[in-house]
């Protein structure tokens, strides 16, 4: 009988919290102390359940039960343990414990499965601090780009070089390539994670199974630039005013959007920071500059395409309306990632078996699971039901929701 | 022959940058050191030419040229020296400088005008400081509501109050609504002022008569409140985007304003400053609020109250529609002023006889103007020409448009 230990998975949670609270919510920054306890407080868990460590070159660890037959390749489970600034608990972290809770139980029940089982523990999942996707996960496979070494950190300034060697890492050998992660050698791989929207919450179901993740586009450093002006002495044809330019931009961008649901195709369009300049800005102003960030998502490739096809659009109509400019900077980007239909099919068995209400849905959000599907490794998520999304100081999970997750990778991995 | 000095006034222009430059441009705080500089360097200037100065409680300066007849109301030129920060050398002190180069012009020429002559230094007219419009010609009337006392200044957060007492003026009779100015005593008024759009430099005029002073409504601390979640995991209908709230709003005023300019009615819509939370917001996270302001601007009361209801009408919709909530804040604003045709009449009819090029216009800024015609003082503004704008860095002006302006200034009050 498998059994998961909530009390398990509670005490890790407690623990991760008691280091890493930062009010308003948790501050676990990647490569950065939050990220480093966690790391270490994982080892600390898997060893005293025998687990086998490793540490690859950019510090993503590996804790490995060995199967009944070493030959065969293993099954792999995990996720990330670093968290957004200000965000909460769960995000990441219930990956990581509810793999560890899944072996947990296979212990306590006595059972070794036939294949070794790993729990991935990653690096550097959550963008905000270096602006590039799944970092640690695609450093596993050596395929970090070595530029990227050179992004500076968010809050720090400094190099991903820098953070990584500051830990005592091998920042040489991830832009070498070296990798300890074969993809041909993994027999399928399984992301725990919190929704991070309301869907399964909305329709009372405990866990979803992911066959897609969303791919996106990004511009971090956008600006739209006018000319300042007095706000009452400038007519309204006279104006380069950003903020009334960046408004229309986003309604354009909202319209298409609200035609795209129409059609019942995947995106979401975001604009989480916008501010015009701190120094120069005034009330009595019109606004000569606005800066903002955009984030475009979406599981098909096609819908990314559209989208940005009319943001061209829209910016060429809008400066030309407006007598404005918009500099979008930098783009960063991911390729959508299908999932293993065979790994959704076997663990919907799982839970009709055990009575288990679940539903099968798209990831907006990008996750390391991604990097493994883009690697040919047969993967899939278990998304678990969760009240306040995620990203926010309000993330929250019922334990059980983590449990019955943890529960379908057990009996997964005991079962071949 | 009256003949306006440049040099006299390209020199009061260097002395005014020397101390108060703040790269970029131009600050000089209300009832701050710069301010208090200025008036002391206007008062020199004044005791220079045998002007008579006067102070009252709330520090406003008149600097009096006796006239022939001393029973005589007096005429009465001047505006302000306070900027807003970073903003440009010329708005304000324009008016001040332009009206001591007028008495320059005729103490120089032998002339003295049957009437007193006073040039008055403003105090606090930028109301970026302290969040009210015409502190200091209100307090020289004694019309400043004794409440206003406690506002807090936006740089250094001490009060209104406090700002005048350290600098030995007597806020507490400003409070009781001790007055220098009897609006009964006061022949006529004329302000002297950059024109804070393009319409004179476009036209290729260079001074325009004011017929019309706009009046606002303003909100300075605004909000929209939504939900933070993440961006690429909640569906479009199930978001509570602040951000996107807020460029319904914008959008929304934007077709009004339109509207509004087909019509020919005059009107002015800015949201000069706006924020999301930097503590809270991210790359990745839906923005659950967003701060701006909101100035509204006309000369027409009825478009003010048409601008006032469609603002909340969106809210309302924008509100049920989103999911967001906004919230205005506290609500000021002024009042729209006539300004005096028998004034503007003339100084057409000096401007014809000296073959000098002008036109009428409306000011969509506020003005110290607009007290004194409130008080029913016969009053009227001559704006002078200039390049860039204001409120910016890069106010310009032609010394000798200022001195066409103060020609027109020294023959009317040389008349009668």
């Amino acid at each position: 009988m498998i059994a998961i230990d909530p009390d398990f998975c509670a005490g890790l949670f407690a623990e991760l919290l008691s280091f890493s609270r930062d009010e308003p919510g948790v501050t676990r920054a990647a490569y950065g102390e939050g990220e480093e306890q966690a790391h270490a407080l994982m080892r600390a868990t898997g060893l005293a359940l025998g687990l086998k460590p490793e540490c690859d070159a950019a510090g993503n660890l590996f804790l490995t039960m060995v199967g009944r037959d070493p030959a065969l390749s293993p099954w792999m489970v995990g996720s990330h343990v670093d968290t957004v600034p200000h965000g909460g608990n769960f995000d990441g972290a219930a990956g990581v414990i509810g793999g560890l809770a899944a072996l947990e139980a296979l212990r306590r029940a006595g059972l070794v499965p036939t294949r070794p089982v790993t729990v991935a523990v990653f690096r550097a999942e959550e963008s905000v601090w270096f602006p590039a996707s799944y970092v640690g996960s695609r450093a596993a496979f050596g395929l970090l780009p070595p530029d990227l070494l050179d992004l500076p950190r968010a809050d720090s300034g400094r190099s991903l070089r820098d953070h990584m060697a500051e830990l005592g890492l091998r920042p040489e050998a991830v832009a070498r390539g070296e990798r300890l992660l074969d993809p041909t050698r993994i027999h399928g791989f399984v992301e725990l994670h919190i929704e991070q929207g309301p869907a399964l919450e909305a329709t009372g179901v405990p866990v979803g199974f992911v066959t897609a993740i969303s791919g996106s586009f990004r511009y971090r450093k956008a600006a739209c630039f006018g000319r300042y002006g007095h706000s009452g002495a400038v007519a309204r044809s006279e104006r380069s005013d950003a903020v009334f330019a960046l408004a229309d931009l986003i309604t354009g961008l909202d319209a298409l959007w609200g035609t795209l649901e129409a059609e019942g195709r995947p995106a979401t369009i975001t604009l989480g920071e916008v501010t015009t300049d701190p120094v120069q800005h005034s009330f009595a102003k019109i606004p000569g500059e606005v800066r903002f960030c955009l984030d475009v998502r979406s599981t098909e490739p096609a819908v990314l395409d559209r989208i940005e096809a009319v943001l061209a659009e829209l910016v060429a109509t809008i400066e030309a309306a407006r007598g404005v400019r918009f500099v979008l900077g930098e783009r960063t980007g991911s390729t959508p990632a299908r999932m293993s239909s065979a790994l959704v099919e076997a663990l919907s068995g799982h839970a009709r078996r055990l009575g288990m209400p679940f539903r099968t849905m798209q990831s907006g959000a990008g996750h390391d699971t991604a990097t493994l599907a883009g690697q040919g490794v047969p993967s899939t998520m278990i998304f678990i039901r969760n009240q306040n999304g995620s990203h926010n100081p309000h993330e929250a999970m019922r334990i059980e929701d983590l449990c019955a997750a943890a529960t379908l990778v057990a009996h997964l991995v005991a079962e071949a």
